[in-house]
């Protein structure tokens, strides 16, 4: 069986999750919207809509990781990677009319008290977003509990952004609470330079 | 009908979003966990299932502005305010094994982009939340625009932490969180006082 009806099955997800949820989400509507046989679902996901749920957030994850990654490669300084990163998740929620840019914060607020399983894999994806951040600060000079602290009021900023703006339909708090992280990262490299 | 009837039903809907989300919860499931006849369901909320999710969310909303009101009356400034309240969160989360304290969260990723309704209903509940933080805020000496970006920062940085702990099982995200606002409203205040 060729392996973009694997892609095919995994993009149908993570984009019915966006649209519907996990719970509100069966393996009719993975059928119905990729178009793969429900006997090619349990080929490449022997476990199911648990297994292709997983797939779908570490997938998203990783994604979004390597996304931040070439922004902050593309940027001069940690500050201008997370003022980039905040405008870039702005301007996306405008041009996309609002809709779920990732499916990870959705699932993981729904799993989190009935599957442990993707609780698990969601957590994953938050520490390994959260190492990313660290991995920018400390070479510009923080401590690593410093820089830890920081990355994981990024991470949680970024996903709170997502609801506040998705809920106003206004980019302005994704650009609010990016400027403040910016001051954040800004006034702890400052504290550590003088 | 007698209107504890109407309580039950809003207490066990917001119960199920808790547990499954908006998309996961049908009027069936209301009506077993309420043990209210449907025709009681339709007789408080005649729209049916929206009406009665608007209510949850309006009325979850209005009783954590409440609590929030509360610990920041007991508080004896606006920082004491911002860290008892991510503390009494962060406690929250571990007494109730990490349960969703409030459905507003997750209901508002999953009607964001799927019912107008309730997307205005989740941002009433968070631009009111915001309002509570900026009229604490503001008699500390914030003029109302550098009031207003903390407070959107806080909020999404709750809600955000929400998510991070609850998927990590852990009350260290909130309490990080906490910990980096509380500084941030610290440095504000500090900024106007000079």
């Amino acid at each position: 069986m060729p392996s973009d009806t694997r892609d095919r099955i995994v993009t149908a997800t993570s984009e019915l999750f966006r649209a519907r949820g996990y719970h509100g989400t069966s393996l009719k509507h993975v059928t119905a919207a990729s178009g793969a046989p429900i006997g090619s679902v349990y080929h490449f996901f022997p476990g199911g809509k648990v297994a292709l749920a997983e797939a779908v957030i570490t997938e998203s994850g990783a994604a979004y990781r390597a996304l931040f990654e070439l922004i902050a490669d593309a940027a001069p300084d940690p500050v201008a990677a997370v003022r980039d990163f905040f405008e870039g998740a702005a301007d996306v929620l405008v041009e996309t009319g609002y809709l779920d840019a990732c499916p990870i914060g959705t699932v993981a607020l729904e799993v989190a008290s009935s599957d442990d399983t993707l609780r698990r894999a969601t957590a994953a994806v938050f520490a390994s977003w959260e190492e990313a951040v660290v991995e920018r600060l400390v070479p510009a000079g923080l401590d690593r509990s410093a820089a830890a602290e920081l990355a994981t009021t990024v991470v949680a900023a970024i996903e709170g952004g997502f609801m506040l703006s998705r809920a106003a339909h206004s980019p302005e708090p994704m650009r609010t609470v990016g400027r403040t992280m910016c001051r954040l990262v800004e006034a702890a490299l400052a504290a550590v330079r003088t």
